[in-house]
């Protein structure tokens, strides 16, 4: 953390970006609704689901054959097969009636309930039936061949699906397998989205005047808030002016669990921001700024447990921030406990030297060739379409004080 | 690919995973439908978008400072600073009606309109007000020094998203930034999820019948169709019967882009399954069964340009083959061009040897530890709680006979 007087005016206080991740840790959860297993993928349980029952319930067939008792098919082999009697079969989903006694076999497919008196399965292909009502086994089996127990895979109040834990396609069939029809899960996260700066105009608008520019980073920051499980309220565009952004704060932390501000690009629209932000009641600012290139004029706040997140103007510094920063705090706030999968990711040879700043943070957006050789893409963070024409990006750690030509390096892919 | 006689009644053909990959190419392509840039994440665009403007549009300074002629500061310095007329101030958003003279600077905010007359801008900080009315400039600038030229981001009639690559959070911000509203895209493939098996009974049953189970494939497809951009339609469960199957399966070619059945577990229903689709007028078997363990018993077809996966009756099996060989049909359907980003991975070290077949492709699921320790889950392919408890999966490739404990593998992870 360093400290320095801005203009005379204010401690502006820098964070690294892992000092952020580590220390930047806000109290709000989204709360808890119940929500039905259809509509569930990705959702967050909020408590351990458990099963009511074992599962498959019943002791199951693996394989086409015969259910029979294991001890009669020891010593059974193709020139000395043991010969058992066919006395029934069952059908698949109805509660058999047989009973395997002793020298008895009873024929059943793949799935169907083990009748009483079995203890294991012959496979089809390791029989012949010998005579209308006598089958000749060529092999032996064990106790459980071909048997799956009645908790096998589940046992009663056995915990199904984890709290914290973001819930997977194979986690909704194993929930459906249980007969679980609701869960109860975080609400997906609120996200305010509060645009500022006097030059922005709304994305429909069809004709510009000069300076105008349309606001391009609330429909990406929305998209990447939905991605991540949130819920994007738009909050409009708010003119540069300390006291109708406050208000517009105030109602969005009364409303979200998550609030971003895209800032004018400006310095003063930036510390309109900050004035904005500190006139809260219950405000308290983590920092004002991050060491992170691009995104440094990046403001983290709590009003009351509701974290604020004030992202640089510019869209390309405003998504990356974002990025790196908010979707951690999105996801603590969405109620996972889970570390996140690794991003998708590809090894690449760096086509030229970058240089960095030891203390800072970089990003650095780059294409991927064929043949794995990352050219980064340099231009100025006002240009979105850096982000649109990468395969990805390398981060160069704060240690780092740039990259070599020809260095290895791990891209992020963007998906 | 392998054929074999099978009971004496029919051509067996077997294809490996790679094949069907290469040669499993239905002409089926979802239609194309108008959706707004706000719904459009993940969409896939029928047709490149093109900006009809260039953008930001206008010349911008990328810093807070002085618009001035780059020439006016050539050879300055700190000791030797030139000196300029300040002869006015650029509004945000607004057109300015400011010229910059020779000799003369312009206060300008970061993101403003360049004045005419200017072809440069100074930051703030290497300038000092000398007194009321003029700026002390301690260093030179370029010409395009703090500026971004009108079509620097984007060109007028630039592509801004290709065809056939889902669209990104990014994407989005750039077709706001274009004014975009609407996007031509490809409508959510349907995919119909037909479940058979006389056991099967709906997730909603509260008890079951001895030897019946609740449907959890389904669940778990619909889930990884949503996750993969399409529109799960469940077609409920069909009992093993080849007329109605044969019913059902007319009516979902008939409706939805993609047909998946998950059929029963015994041979008897995969049969059954088998026939159904054969008699289906148009239809044509590629293959029916895969070279991939588990998840041998794979039909696929194509009825009228729409295929059709049969998947193993086993939901562990169902899923994994889905996932190797559906997703990529599901992806093909809906218009994606491009490779998809690959899934998130690990390299780590497995904890003991597993087996394979030359000629099969094997697919074990595993528990990955913190130090990166790969361990397989063995059992059987009827456990769906083998799939819940892995983090993910490796590939063991055709042409290998199992590996050693030891070996180094990447896992790809469930997310």
């Amino acid at each position: 953390m360093s400290e320095a007087w801005v203009r005379g005016r204010e401690f502006f206080t820098t964070r690294s970006v892992a000092e952020a991740l580590a220390g930047f840790l806000p109290g709000r959860r989204a709360h808890v609704e119940t929500v039905s297993r259809e509509d569930a993928l990705g959702r967050v349980p909020a408590a351990a689901v458990v099963s009511g029952s074992a599962l498959p319930g019943f002791a199951r067939s693996t394989v086409d054959g015969y259910a029979v008792r294991a001890s009669d098919t020891y010593g059974a082999s193709d020139s000395l097969p043991m010969y058992l009697d066919l006395t029934g079969s069952v059908r698949m989903g109805v509660a058999t009636s047989c009973e395997v006694r002793p020298g008895s076999a009873v024929q059943i497919p793949t799935g169907a309930p083990i009748p009483a008196g079995a203890d294991a399965v012959v496979m089809v292909e390791y029989t012949q039936v010998a005579m209308p009502g006598t089958i000749e086994v060529g092999r032996p089996v064990a106790v459980g061949d071909g048997v799956v127990r009645a908790d096998e895979d589940v046992a009663v109040g056995a915990q199904i699906a984890p709290p914290g834990r973001p819930l997977r396609a194979q986690d909704l069939g194993l929930l459906a397998a249980a007969g679980v029809t609701d869960v109860e899960v975080h609400a997906r996260p609120r996200v305010a989205i509060v645009s500022t700066g006097d030059e922005v105009v709304p994305p429909e608008t069809t004709r510009l005047e000069p300076g105008q520019v349309r606001d391009a980073t609330a429909s990406a920051l929305a998209a990447m808030v939905t991605q991540a499980g949130g819920e994007p309220s738009y909050r409009g565009i708010v003119a540069d002016d300390a006291e109708e952004l406050a208000n517009s704060l105030r109602a969005a932390v009364h409303d979200c669990d998550l609030v971003v501000v895209s800032a004018g690009s400006s310095v003063g629209a930036r510390d309109e921001t900050t004035a904005a932000v500190e006139s809260i009641a219950g405000s308290a600012v983590y920092c004002h700024g991050l060491a992170i290139k691009p995104g440094k004029p990046t403001l983290l706040a709590e009003c009351d447990s509701v974290p604020l997140i004030g992202l640089p103007g510019n869209p390309l510094s405003a998504l990356v921030v974002f990025r790196m920063v908010g979707l951690p705090v999105l996801r603590r706030i969405a109620g996972i406990t889970v570390a996140p999968p690794p991003e998708p990711a590809t090894t690449a040879t760096l086509s030229r030297a970058v240089a960095s700043a030891a203390g800072r943070l970089d990003v650095v957006q780059v294409q991927v060739s064929d043949d794995r050789v990352a050219t980064p893409l340099f231009g100025h963070s006002a240009l979105l379409s850096l982000l649109t024409s990468a395969d990805g990006f390398i981060v160069i750690p704060e240690a780092n004080t740039g990259l070599d030509a020809g260095s290895a390096v791990t891209v992020t892919l963007y998906r």
